[in-house]
């Protein structure tokens, strides 16, 4: 068992304050590989996340239809804020002031917040990039707002983030090759200005970087290599599942993860399917978090161990069988298929709430099995297992 | 304490089978009384009932946005199932078919259903009023369906309804006397059809009959006494909380409970807000439901003991206390006014979740506030300093 550990806070004090003052900022630790795969435990003041671990999607300060408690009972060891809505509502001064969005949601384990780099590209209006940062208008009411390595630091420490993401430019791997480059090395010195930000706030919570490079190996190492000059907690990689399909992500994932540091958490942005999650385990993947497993609970789609359902089909409106007769979760002990696709049909609120409890807690039962197999050295097995199964029931 | 029992099924068998064989289909037993108001317990196969007891109402098969456990969490011991909605989806042998209300939403204990004749008049299109029964179009798509007592006993057996409403006529205070004596002669005569079909059925819940006469004294008199010729387990006081107004109603209650058996449950249909179950409960009513802490919990509105408030107010976007210091609810223990604030301003599914949650414990904890206050001899006093906070504090 490999530990790498990050103490800040050395104890200054007798035995009673012992347990506190050594508590760990950030420190990752490998319990077991296959192949590419890795299982281990990262562990932080707010909390240990067991990985590979999938982080429910809190976009507003809430993981939508969902309580905190039942998203910890589902096995959640971390969730995930989005710096972009919450700095425009209710607003990261507003949160601060409120006790910081642990406290302002009920939720005490870790959060880890995205730059909001993304997101202002993709939902905000009128924006302007320079190499300061992002300019833009507010999707909800067009008032104007300026994001930048520094701005993004501070709102994320105002939010009391545990895992605070550097901020980088938006691109994609449609674009031009120049544009890529240029995007990536832009993406660089707001790496370092990030760094740098992070550090003057004196932030008690951790700081990933995000590699870049679109699809190309080359661009991929010089990347990776930049930010590990830098030097951070954990890194992301980013500018993937942007559209490119699960092959394309595959074969950038063959090489990508290996060019970041063996020794720190790898996270997968915005990922994804149950297919593409374990295809990125098997790759060397640690983190992910996505929106799919909660969105589709609105939406009326389950995923199953036999692949996802639709519970509005009417071949479910008698179906008194469990969502999924293996899911653990609270949803299949208690409702059956024909009460789901009642609520779903009736548009009801506990359609959307039951739906997306069990969708969360099977994502982290697909996490559990996949710890557990990394743990016993049978992953392959148990990947292929899973796909054989989660295709055919389609 | 007066109790009056009515055990359907004898033991039959050793002492192995002594609860099972023993278990009450209805009894009621008035703990103390307190004025004209009564504090008790309503036994019944599937649990017990404290009085005054107020329903939730679960419309679809679901109080909208909660959980039943947190249901039973917030203190209620019945909830309230609509014959209308629930024969038109999923349909009664639907329901049946897989299990019954009970088994299909995940309450195991007592629920009591209307009759469907209030919301065919009120939500239901091209009906067509014979002495046979309502004939009426659904609201949903159209299709035609008829309503009668016996068909309405029918429905609600399917459904396992553990108190069954007698199936009877709209009527509107605002009627001309004619109607409205021709409506409640023809209910006492669906109220007699009504009982004769419910016994045919087997059913092992109770029935109650619907008092109704508008805010006459006479008529209220006359339909009381043809209904206590028929025999019911229960009697409600039907036709009030139709827009007559508060001063109205009170003054109509004011005779008519006592109009009814005083050892048997008297319920009050569709009320209310807090300060009209007050009065209602001072002048001998036992049992209430409205839709008012769900309906209102998904609009932005809290109750209090100051009085309702709109968590949307700009006033509570930094406001970090709860909805109600004095409040025992988990929302209230856990998240502040601006948390509430944010969510319902988002649009946010959890908003309505934890705004139901605390409506529905409140009102809750407003009866339990009620029976401590009867069984302690001290209800005016309790219920002048309820009004004199709950009005001042608008
Ligand atoms: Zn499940
Ligand atoms: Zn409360």
């Amino acid at each position: 068992m490999r530990t790498f550990r990050c103490i800040t806070h050395q104890g200054d004090s007798g035995l009673g304050r012992k347990d506190e003052s050594l508590a760990e900022r950030f420190s990752f630790s490998i319990r077991a590989t296959d192949g590419a795969a890795r299982t281990g435990t990262i562990a932080m003041r707010r909390g240990e996340i067991r990985t590979p671990a999938f982080m429910p999607v809190g976009t507003a300060a809430t993981v939508k239809a969902m309580k905190p408690a039942d998203v910890r009972a589902a096995g959640a060891d971390i969730i995930l804020g989005n710096t972009y809505h919450l700095m425009l509502r209710p607003g990261a001064e507003r949160v601060a002031k409120l006790g910081g969005l642990h406290r302002f949601m009920g939720w005490d384990r870790p959060i880890l917040t995205d730059s909001g780099g993304y997101q202002v590209m993709s939902l905000s209006e009128l924006t302007k990039v320079s190499e300061e940062g992002v300019a833009f208008a507010s999707h909800l009411d067009g008032s104007r707002y300026m994001l930048s390595p520094e701005r993004s630091m501070e709102i994320q420490t105002l939010l009391g983030s545990d895992i605070v993401m550097a901020f980088d430019q938006l691109v994609k791997t449609t674009d031009t090759a120049d544009a890529q480059q240029a995007a990536m090395e832009r993406s660089t010195r707001w790496a370092r200005r990030s760094r740098v930000a992070f550090d003057a706030l004196g932030n008690e919570g951790a700081l990933f970087g995000i590699q870049q490079g679109g699809l190309d190996e080359g661009w991929r190492r010089a990347s990776a290599d930049a930010l590990i000059d830098i030097g951070f907690d954990g890194y992301a990689v980013g500018g993937l599942a942007v559209g490119e399909g699960q092959e394309a992500m595959f074969g950038c994932l063959d090489f990508a993860p290996g060019q970041l540091p063996a020794d720190r958490p790898r996270y997968l942005m915005g990922v994804g399917k149950p297919d593409d999650i374990v295809g990125a385990v098997e790759r060397g993947i640690d983190m992910f978090d996505c929106v799919l497993p909660t969105r589709s609970g609105r939406t009326g789609q389950a995923f199953t161990w036999s692949g996802p359902i639709n519970i509005r089909n009417a071949k479910f409106a008698e179906d008194a069988a469990p969502i999924d007769a293996d899911c653990a979760c609270p949803v299949c002990a208690t409702w059956s298929r024909a009460y789901l696709h009642h609520l779903v049909r009736s548009g009801e609120i506990l359609g959307a709430m039951l739906m997306t409890e069990h969708n969360i807690s099977f994502y982290q039962q697909l996490m559990a099995g996949l710890r557990d197999a990394i743990a016993e050295s049978r992953l392959t097995a148990w990947a292929d297992q899973f796909r054989a199964r989660y295709r055919g029931g389609r």
